[in-house]
């Protein structure tokens, strides 16, 4: 039985960042939360849920703050299944291009789906009612983080017209339990098509303002820098600021252990395109991109939600790279090398799946 | 002075194909109407302004038949920049990894960019009443086209979604001046984002209903289809239906013709990527993206339209290819590889622009 937290790949345990290995995360339309990865920045904050409060405020014309019984009082409530994404996810991939000192090498776990329940982002800002001029949604938590410069607590923001979309949450439940405290108990913040940076975890504080967040985690870290930048002397404003999520794909099944059965062989993973967009279709190879064929997707949670897919490849014995593609519904492609899209901070790998494994 | 029709790089005369060349759109934010890319299906029909008319109906609660002065007097007037990108430009890149038969091998200039008088496409929707169960918004034309199979006008629709958001419009203008014939006069839609098919010219029928156009041009052609398809055997559902233009870019100059001179040579072209993503990077090399720089983004006239981007090179002597490619917001990269994008049809080639040029 799958659940331990032994059985998580730990990256690091202060802050604690794991992922699932790729059989955790195969053929399941919803990551249990024991195989959820846990992208953490600082110590995990312990908050009593009946002491907690959120306070909104900024551009608005009536500051609020409120208790978890608030929000479970006052608005109505939903459930949405939704995929996050980590910036990071894949980041092994380019680190075998270039080393990315710093960093975790987080493989292709570092995304994982939920249903998530709790309120609409765009109810409390209704509530508290948005001032002319306002333009994004600072997030503020807890959780001081040494990895920034200076240290300070973990923040983000997004557009308003994202936290006005429906699909924006403040959850205080996933997969019909109490979110766990490296998951953001009490209440957690869940943009649907984003990285997973701007889920903000034990948010306590909403700014309605007429910029994006100025914390370190907005305006200098989760910003794509071109490849011949210094990551350490990047200021405000460097590259571009990274949001919604590129079309991407990972294989789960096989998970390149062990020696496997040439001949008919299923390989299953998962595919997702941030924003509204759907995945349009994935391919699969065995000869390096060659020939491709189809995968056939499996049933979706939704159109927040990850996609899986499965195809039957004729694995020939030896030593083969298994190769997969995803193509969202605008017909953008994930591009073919690790090496055009590495950058200093590794994030946003979005090039082909490869995975080599050894039959006879 | 540009402006005559003989500048144009023509495909076809039956129906009027054309492209201009890169020089004509080089360092225009707007496209002169004379430049503006011509697709046509089939012959252009000529139509009376006073006599046309435009009906609602279907899933309506009010049908409506519309004259132009109906339009200009019930629903407040617009204008709004938008770039046009049709699903084949750039396919001569992939007629050199592999031909592709009874299509026009367009170039870079299959896009185009101007500012489009007109309403609103959801007002006239709401006028309309929209009834439940809707889900998609037909158009059609009066040009019947002999490629289609059978034979049948023009036609294609949009989500309704879409068809709801403010910027698709009917428009009447284009840069100022009434529509010519070749750009769909009296009205045509623009549905900015979106593949240049999906921007109807002539439109004389709207139809509100609950699944995609049935047309030709919606249910068989502009359908993405997997490299090893046959097209002359493809039906309804096959492959996927194209709608958002996924992040493109070309280079406008220099042009390819004629003897540079080495040394220092400023490149220059367009960026675009549909949906309401922008452009946050473009690079330039000048070896084949081993190394890349940065080029300097122009202004922009909205959000719905192209960046135009310049960077100057160290152009050796010698034959050199030129590479360029755009990053859009979401942190999604233009592809390496024209052969990893070929399809049989010849659509949504975003893979990096490539131009090879001769200096001394």
């Amino acid at each position: 039985m799958w659940g331990k937290r032994e059985d998580m790949i730990v990256h690091e345990t202060d802050p604690y960042n794991a992922e699932a290995p790729r059989a955790a995360l195969a053929g399941r339309m919803l990551t249990p939360v024991e195989a959820f990865y846990s992208r953490n920045h600082g110590p995990i904050p312990l908050i009593d849920p009946q002491a907690w409060r959120l306070t909104v405020g900024g551009l608005v014309t009536r500051p609020l703050e409120l208790s978890l019984e608030d929000l479970k009082s006052r608005y109505p409530a939903r459930t949405l299944t939704a995929t996050l994404q980590c910036a990071g996810n894949r980041r092994a991939g380019l680190v075998q291009v270039r080393d990315i000192p710093g960093e975790d090498p987080w493989g292709p776990g570092a995304i994982s789906t939920a249903r998530w329940t709790g309120i609409s982002l765009a109810s409390v800002l209704e509530s508290a009612g948005v001032r002319p001029g306002a333009a994004h949604v600072a997030f503020g938590a807890p959780d001081v983080s040494q990895i920034a410069d200076p240290p300070q607590p973990f923040g983000g923001s997004i557009s308003l017209g994202k936290a006005l979309a429906g699909e924006v949450m403040l959850a205080w439940e996933m997969n019909g339990q109490p979110l766990p405290a490296a998951h953001g108990a009490p209440v957690r913040v869940v943009v649907p098509g984003y990285i997973g940076a701007r889920s903000v975890k034990w948010v306590e504080r909403m700014t309605v303002q007429d910029q994006p967040s100025g914390n370190y985690f907005q305006a200098i870290a989760y910003r794509l820098l071109p490849a011949d930048a210094d990551p350490k002397s990047a200021g405000p404003g460097d590259g571009f600021s990274l949001s919604v999520v590129a079309v991407n794909a990972d294989i789960l099944q096989p998970d390149g252990h062990g020696i496997l059965r040439a001949g008919p062989t299923e390989v299953t993973g998962y595919a997702y395109a941030g924003d509204d967009r759907g995945i349009a279709r994935v391919d699969v190879s065995a000869d390096g991109g060659r020939n491709w064929q189809q995968a056939a997707l499996d049933g979706q949670a939704g159109p927040w939600a990850w996609r899986h897919w499965r195809a039957v490849i004729d694995l020939p014995a030896g030593d083969t790279e298994i190769t997969a593609r995803a193509w969202d519904t605008a017909a953008s492609v994930q591009p073919e090398s690790p090496e055009h899209v590495w950058n200093p901070k590794g994030y946003a790998n979005n090039s082909w799946a490869r995975l080599r494994v050894t039959a006879r």
